[in-house]
């Protein structure tokens, strides 16, 4: 690293630093980034053959594909730039490649506010939403629905373990939206009381599945259970390409010390701190909620049930096999 | 109170007011408490006629049950014993009155261990339980499977909002059962490597409903949901004679503090505390599981599918319709 | 018929004809004559004999049940009350059996008061109530939570081919509850406003089915997906002894004229009414709820989990293989 | 109204008051009347420019937009035509507009005929499938399936609360198909007896509902619990584009008198007519199908499961977030 | 073993090794000689004292019980017989047991037959039933409906890997039924042709779980799915008095050669027979069907939800905690 | 046949011959020879306008077609040359579909390899996999996880009839996997033990239904209540075209003798081999499986819920109404 491959420009190797190094973090940031690298790529080169310039680019996102290949944002914007790269001569290549990333980036921009119009256009006045985490794609959709006028009300799970849900209560408080704050063993209960299961993503399958916040998916068979229709505010750039050709996506798994303190193990344990004490945490971020316990994923380009989303990913991203920056 | 009314013994008001004044508590003590007074009111009973003696029992147990009326294990007791009454002269009904309440203390001094065994018995060497909560009941299965020379692991979820979960680590580590602590939000990902979720109940309804620490009911939706089976172990004091009779069973609503602490609703809301933020802090103690989602539940008295402890209730209240210490 | 067999009482032989003829019908009618008639029986019998005692009952107990096997409330009180007869002599024999109908007409007169009270506990303050067609034990609930201070809505179905619907809610209406009428078809969209479904019984058998009025099979269906507990009321006339060995309940095909009036199939089929129109119609009087359908039956002895009603039924019946009049 | 906008062509703005006016009906007939307007639009546009000419297009549709909001092929139309508008020259505008608008009348004037075919298909002979309420969509997949030879048998919901139903079975028996007419009620049971449920559709959403007549969602219910596949037979004028922007659609509630006679009201309540009388008759005149109830979908395009058919939307009508015909 | 206990009489010590060495076997066979032995037991035993005398019946049903602690119907009959054995004297006690063994034995020996009536009259004339396995109990149910004049026909699975299917087949073609015979893999396909799912038990837990034939739960499942009813025939001999205490029923595991022929298996790994060629042959010989997919257990004490056959259970064999042999 | 139609080259005949007569036969092979056969035909085609060319090249599709209507491969293979036909004279459209079919073969040529890896991706190390029947498409998914270095271990279901899971087994053995064989009755069983469910397809249906191999049904069925993914492998050439229009898949019916030798027969029925005997056997060699009981179709072009599958047919097929080689 520090390197840049043959023909990649010095920009998009400092872009590349910036995200292994998390100086450029969120989805939405690094998004922007790689497009945003790949244009001055793509204005910069100075390649002689429209195959050099291809070569170029594509060595390109693949520089910034290894900083996070985790990072489901970053294949995403590497996949709808080059996509997008038309053209049979460099010139042209050049205008299209830099037209898509810019119209990305323009996109990006304004997702999520198109997004919560969207999701506010399910919502109808009077409604109740039960949240999970804090997601600001999900609370887009409150915020235009409060905008358009409508009344809603929020029960609020608190989300253990890291109690993402006071954020958002905060933010539905400062909208003057009444919260209910439960713990996630409350919510069967509640569900009776709630319109919408409305929450956000992490990433989404191209099988349909979507990965978010660990307690999703029991949340989600329970709405179903009692009947009540679960939505997934998510923007395009949480659509995971990889998973177009069966790549799982991976769950990260959190320290202990967010789910139990040293000293609570050591009360349980009546040890002191050691690797043998025979309790074991477990403690992943997110866990997979399968299409058929989703009713609706709302993202910038309109609502889709989760078996369809495979549709807008091959639309966005074309249908390569493998990486398309790999040769 | 204080005043005992005519014909009941003086020490049956004693244990009504100890049972009161929370002197006397847990399940099993005033269960034990109740048939100790019944006995001692029909050992004393100076009654001229048999229906004098009848009178002065029903107005014993009803100054018993009234003292707390939604603890289940009271009226428990109290109809088991009256049930037992029987015969043509005060001797007779002396008799088989104080032997029903020896009978009750007795098999109640058994029953853990006895439903342990049972609960043991559904349990294969290897095994891995799901816990939720803590309950000596459930606990007690585990306990009998490990000294039959079983090998049993346990997934403890934490049991928000109180973190009795940590008991149960606590208790399965002092016994040397590895113990995987996860959050409650964690359950639907962690069932797939559990053979059983175990639970308590805090008490049993004659329609098959289980009582029980809030999130029960979500756990046993998922559980299902995985093909995990799900048995409650619990003593016959959980059963709610009242509950024959269509009544429902009260759900305790406890302190908001159990849930959020005063520094946190003020990061929240931005507001010092008051009426009127706008944030209310919802917190049942229990909820409802309905029999669909129980595989067993294992008493004292052997395994039963939930549809069909009313049978056991029967047997053992009988089917008074109405208070049987009402007039 | 008008002659009675050897050994019965003619006025067995006239009650058996009045409900042939129909001058004794409905169910609890025929159920309480019915006893009477045994009791009478039993009363006047001059049988020399305990054999000849009970072979005279038997006798008098087959006349009255084939006069209309169809009815559930006739074999079930005449299998209620020769459970009872029980004795040595004579005279034991009668006095068992008078008691056990005056019993089981004493039962029979507040069952459906007692019904009330017990399904009314399970009704909240507030409740909204969905009925299907028009059953007295049904409402009987509705008017004990009334009487007990609780607000109940209610959204009545009209329950074609015969609109019973507008029966119940003229009752509701007079009790002051409000009401909500709607066609059969809107079900499922206002299960959404229900706290339950409230129906009655035609007959309930054996392995936990419900029969009653066309329709409810298919309005627990939609319960069930909504999370909305269904809640059978029926009285214990209703249990249909038959069943216990595997017989099942015939359904009543009713007058094509309730579905279709003369001028409308004629204007379906442009021909005269004729019998080769091409157009059948089918109108079954009830169908068959499943048990895992149905959440509770409440009875004037209880409330029960349909899979155990079977339970009760061995209770009051006993378990005869083969009708008990038969020889 | 009267006034047509600024470049806006007089035939448009009668059009649209004929829409308005309920002179033009029915949603093939409106359909067809907007396309034609907006060719006309195009052929006799003076615009100067391309852009006056996109303008002058997107005027005239919201001028036929505005006129009935809620009919679904209105938009429809207007989004497939405006969708077709391509071209750098007001000449290729023009010239691809009116193209597009003779595709869209010339594939509508053959849809149901199409879409019959590919029904017909998915029925083999000797089947017996199940209707609810009158369609023409899906009466034509029974037609085609006749003119192929198969023999169809019909099992006919009369559909309450208009028992359209009678126009359904008066059209199979015309075409000799053996009809039983049953009332809605008695779905469930003679759901056993049919191979298809078929129904129509008002609209058809993005995620895959199908709005469809008051009903269909619980018979669609207990079809899946039936084991019994459900097949909706709905021309692409059906879908509804604004529901791919999260876009609800409105249930029209129609008048009590279709449920409740005023004599039958006034025998319910004993009151004259009044607006206080407690009893509320509401009359939705459609339901909600959630899409996992549906097996498919035809189209004279194609079929598809439910959760596809906004795949089909996005290729006719694009993916303009917010109408194509704001600014 | 040939050591009689004390007080154990010779020829229950002669009986229990006749069971051991399986020149007794056999359910019903088994059951008639332990109820045989304890008869003769109670009728030579020359106990001076009750507790002598019931100290020597535990003695032999222990004896007994130990030959084959697996067979179901060997504890069944053993704990049927001492839980009559009732009285305050050696000679009342003798007389009781004696009474208790006989009554088993006459009802055993007619409860195939009447089994049989009762299963069928859950058959209607036109019925086709499904079945698995081959079981006399579900075959006497179809006998006794075409004893009753109905017609009815079989859709037989083969059920490997015995394929006792044949044997079904062959039984049902003698009684002149019609067979269509299917491979294990087409039985959903089929089930849409089927009236009923009719199988046999090996053993039926207190959970109401049906353990049967390998296969079974897999057809239930589908069964459920379907739409079609699921009905097993077992005489009360297959009830598991043991479950009532959690035990579970263990899986007995056939040669692999029912599953592969040794030169299947030669075939398959291209190795000589041995112990290290990657492949193993799993073959358990049943299976365990949990009740929420069977709807009726029909014995020859009537039909039962399999959630209510611990009540039956409890009847039969009363309650005692761990075996009422062991002291 | 043999008399090519006017304009039809004498090679397409030839090919179509060896089609017919199976001396060409395979999903794969056959499908490249049509993809060839066309392709001469538009190489050698001398039609002197587009119109000609375009008329020669249906005809060539007819042709072929016609050959054998129920092999999928086939007009998959004919539509998606024909799809890509596309040009404005002669040179052109010759050129293009030329391409077109040298497309079609050399993605065909790569197809299993990648739909291997796809599969593969959905593999984690450490699974395992059940197998249905014999699938190559299926075994190549596995082939790549080991080849990717995965550690897979397989339950093998034996298959009846033809008990093509030897032949898979083998397979598996060959490659080093451990592999456990059962019968088809133990899957549910084994189902506890595995990962996903893994089965090719014999074609699939654009409702998004997989026909495979006969008990791919009920072991999904069993595998969606045992929470176990159902993962199906197949090449784009099963996806049927003509289902796009609603014609459902023949299902082939297959000799009797796979199920029953003639032996088993006489030994069944006790008679010779004659018309008469009362035994049918049915032996269908697919089922259908809904889209709802499987979770990802894996293709070589990425994989698909089955719900999407339509739209992948779409793209390769067009939307073409009725067959694209008829006028």
């Amino acid at each position: 690293m520090g390197e840049e491959p043959p023909g990649v420009e010095p920009v998009v190797d400092s872009t590349a630093a910036d995200i292994a190094d998390m100086r450029i973090r969120g989805a939405a940031t690094i998004a922007d980034a790689a497009a945003e690298a790949l244009a001055t790529q793509a204005t910069r080169s100075d390649a002689s053959s429209p195959d050099a310039f291809r070569s170029g680019m594509r060595a390109a996102a693949r520089r910034l594909y290894e900083t996070r290949p985790t990072a489901v944002s970053l294949p995403n914007a590497l996949r709808y730039v080059l996509q997008g790269m038309d053209g049979e001569t460099v010139s042209e290549l050049r205008a299209s490649t830099v037209d898509r990333a810019e119209t990305f980036q323009r996109d990006l921009e304004r997702a999520q506010a198109q997004l919560g119009e969207i999701g506010a256009n399910r919502l109808r006045d009077g409604d109740v939403v039960m949240t999970h985490c804090h997601s600001t794609d999900a609370l887009s959709c409150i915020e235009a629905a409060l905008e358009a006028g409508k009344h809603v009300e929020a029960i609020v799970k608190e989300t253990r373990p890291r109690k993402q849900g006071h954020i958002t209560a905060s933010q539905l408080r400062e909208w003057g939206v009444p919260v209910t704050l439960i713990v996630d063993n409350a919510a069967r209960r509640y569900l009776d009381d709630a319109d919408h299961v409305l929450v956000g993503a992490d990433s989404i399958a191209a099988d349909g599945s979507v990965i978010n916040k660990i307690g999703t998916s029991g949340l989600a068979v329970n709405a179903r259970e009692r009947g009540v229709p679960v939505m997934v505010a998510a923007q395009t750039i949480k659509l995971h390409p990889d998973t177009m050709t069966g790549h799982t996506v991976a769950i990260e798994m959190r320290e202990d010390s967010e789910v139990l303190a040293p000293d609570e193990r050591t009360e349980i344990t009546g040890l002191e701190e050691s690797e043998d004490d025979g309790l074991t945490v477990e403690n992943p971020a997110f866990d997979v909620t399968p299409p058929r316990h989703v009713d609706a994923i709302v993202t910038e380009r309109g609502q889709f049930p989760p078996e369809s989303i495979v549709t807008l990913m091959r639309e966005l991203f074309g249908e390569t096999i493998g990486e398309p920056w790999e040769t």
